[in-house]
């Protein structure tokens, strides 16, 4: 009788086949049109319609890997990836992932493995000091971290733990009332109108407060909105502030946000997903002024320093209000370390219960790298993209549709909407990059976010000229 | 300038000592204590305070996951593990997870990886064969299947999509309201009462009802508190049943349950965790009896298929709905692929927005073992439970304490709850296995669940040999 398992042996032949075919593949990752060219269905056109009945050699697959699969890969890992926000990725992050795989360890509690929990945690206490956050987010004191999936999940757990201090945790019981009001910019991130759906607040519920010429929320608004709000009856009980808005990294003024949530009583979540490392560079610090105000706070180290995805810190300042408002205990999860309250149990600090062992990977990059490497890349990021921002300015053909004091610049060509957006899918239909749109004022921008792992100045000055020969013929 | 990045030759090097350190982990797993005897606090006493200024050799990574991750990790992956469920994984699993890393790629939505999104609902079709589900879960119908992270994730946007069918999608928009009641067992996994808390539904608004001697919902029990519901003013909207609950892998009769929610048009979600796999056997394929009563399904194949967690297989009969429900489309994400309506975008089918090529592992674990590989151990991890069940039933000490048709033998010692207890902790004690806990008609039983990829008769035997010499003794 045949086990089917893969032996021990097999699989170090198979795992050191495949890590020499993603050695390889982030070494031709260049040669690839950075867009996938693939067309609706194709790939599924190429698969057998039912399962195998026998198992097939794991050769067979990493051939399938090749030929039908990558075709249908757009590369988030070329150098010339500029669509989006980075989503950077690197070895020491990739066999983090492999260690985590290979353990296959639950870490839904703590007695569960651990250190799956204690190295998180460990971890999470690191990057407060790392990135300068407030000491109140540190596991020392009320506070503490915990890796998410993505800064949405973490959106919906503030608005979640919010919710239920504004109402004595009634809502959990009772069910949610529709009088709770919410606030954030009309350039906040749309996971926070999907959270305030998803907690029974109601899209009505959640204000979009204006933006100032730079698109950061301004508070003046936000405490006309809060006041009238409270005149009208209503309860005003959340305000998400971001710092580096998804279309042009603008940056809500947190300290006077932050006075406004502390007079009116507000929970104040601060979403800083892909920008939270730039706080890496003493001289882009100032990015986490007045963050001692919020209540919670969020980034991604699977965005902007190198963590594959998912990985996403999210600190609260108050942990017993988190944990109070998701948790669960239902007889088959007892056990002594619970019960002595000594232990962080990770499954009440967010939506799902199983939990794999994501710190690794995190405490793999930070050691490779360590603090300078790291600050480093960031760091490099921003000049390339503040040299960027100069060639667009010093073209007459363009200019710059915001601020770009960090890894993004949003430009548009003065010819308007129509020749941006045409100039845009040529380049990409180009496969040479990869870039994405928005909207800004009303206005078509073209969004190039520099932040893959690889990306040198060669990448960018690449695209750069791309742009500019395209911009002739358009 | 040191790029301070692994070059694609080291990233060689270190893949393969991970991939054969990884190899040797799983070949000595038996040699450690299944459950960790770490004490709280003992890992990060031994970890340096700060992070590391400069970058570290990945030797001394790997050095210190030997020394000081290990001790504290619970060893899922023992063949003596039988605890909690399984939570099962192989290495072509640990390959696709790899290469999913590797490949680095967002799958948000079809455009940002065509690859991502086919290839998933390629395989989750395949599965609706598989398991002879309903051809409505397909995703040539108006249904289909996702993968989420958890069974809990799953539930929570069953729970969602209900609210909002039930409330002409008001909720979204307006709040949720406190009159909808939503139903399940007493027997339901804990993450319904956390789904009716985060949905705004409310704990108060759930109905536990009575189960029958075999842990089952009495679905005449369930009509009967939705007729008082009704007459009360309140709105049913949805019930929850389940195949194969926690506690004791009791099988909710779907089939007068979903007449029951026809009847009275509520959502009908199954939870089939753990157990759904247990459908790949035509013996055992009279679980799924009823289920194309089910508006939506979920299982996972990261318990019992061999999947490395997580992995979540979530199907509904009217994709729209959850699509209407979950949907975001901001300026940044519109695209061509989007617009045309030609392709799943599944960032619109769960909570968070960013998701990882999860499907890769999976197609590779079907591919590996082929239907007839998969069933082969399904069916095999059953004889062994029946087997262990036997011996309990034949040591007169010893006495069955739910039926036990699957994977699952819940047991307690006639001496009671003390005795049964004190066995469990000894067990656990000696290192050798690992049993968890539950309550069955408020009486103590020890869950002796058999899923895990390695385990074989020796050591379920081996199991039995340990508990009845701790038996004498206690």
């Amino acid at each position: 009788m045949t086990s089917h398992h893969m032996t021990p042996d097999e699989f170090r032949r198979h795992g050191h086949a495949l890590v020499d075919w993603i050695a390889d593949y982030r070494e031709r990752v260049e040669t690839f049109p950075v867009l996938s060219k693939a067309k609706p269905g194709e790939l599924r056109r190429a698969l057998p319609a039912s399962p195998p009945l026998r198992g097939e050699p794991f050769d067979a697959m990493l051939a399938d890997v090749e030929r039908l699969i990558l075709p249908g890969v757009t590369h988030w890992q070329s150098p010339s990836f500029f669509a989006y926000f980075p989503s950077n990725s690197s070895f020491p992050a990739v066999l983090g992932e492999l260690l985590s795989a290979g353990l296959g360890v639950q870490g839904m509690i703590w007695a569960t493995s651990p250190a799956c929990t204690e190295l998180e945690t460990h971890v999470l206490d690191w990057l407060v000091d790392m990135l300068g956050l407030p000491e109140g987010f540190k596991s020392s004191t009320d506070g503490g971290g915990v890796i998410q999936d993505t800064a949405s999940s973490s959106a919906l757990c503030a608005v979640l733990a919010a919710r239920e201090r504004a109402t004595g945790f009634a809502s959990n019981r009772d069910g949610a009332r529709q009088d709770l009001v919410a606030y954030t910019s009309t350039q906040t991130h749309s996971s926070i109108a999907k959270a305030a759906k998803i907690a029974g607040i109601g899209e009505s519920n959640l204000r979009l407060i204006e933006v100032d010429e730079t698109f950061a929320m301004r508070p003046e608004a936000l405490e006309r909105q809060i006041q009238a709000d409270r005149e009208a009856g209503r309860i005003p009980f959340f305000v998400c502030a971001t710092l580096g808005t998804t279309s042009s990294t603008a940056v809500d003024p947190v300290g006077a946000i932050g006075s406004i949530c502390e007079e009116h009583d507000l929970w104040l979540h601060v979403d800083a997903a892909m920008l939270g490392p730039a706080a890496l560079c003493p001289e882009l610090r100032f990015l986490n002024d007045g963050l001692e105000h919020a209540d919670s706070y969020c980034f991604n180290p699977h965005k902007w320093m190198f963590t594959t995805f998912d990985c996403d810190c999210f600190y609260v300042k108050n942990r017993k209000e988190l944990i109070e408002t998701l948790t669960i205990l239902p007889e088959y999860l007892k056990n002594e370390a619970t019960a002595s309250g000594a232990v962080i149990d990770y499954r009440d600090w967010h939506i799902p219960l199983g939990r794999r062992f994501r710190a690794l990977k995190l405490w793999f990059v930070i050691r490779h790298y360590g603090v300078e490497g790291l600050t480093h890349h960031i760091r490099r990021h921003v000049e390339l993209a503040r040299q960027f921002a100069e060639w667009v300015t010093l073209d007459e053909r363009f200019e710059l549709a915001a601020p770009a004091p960090f890894n993004l610049v949003c430009f548009r060509h003065k010819g308007g909407d129509g020749v941006t957006e045409a100039l845009m899918q040529q380049l990409n239909d180009s496969g040479k990059l990869y870039l994405t749109h928005t909207k800004l004022d009303g206005r078509y921008a073209i969004r190039m976010s520099i932040g893959q792992t690889e990306t040198e100045e060669k990448h960018v000055r690449a695209a750069w000229e791309q742009i500019t020969a395209l911009a002739t013929s358009v």
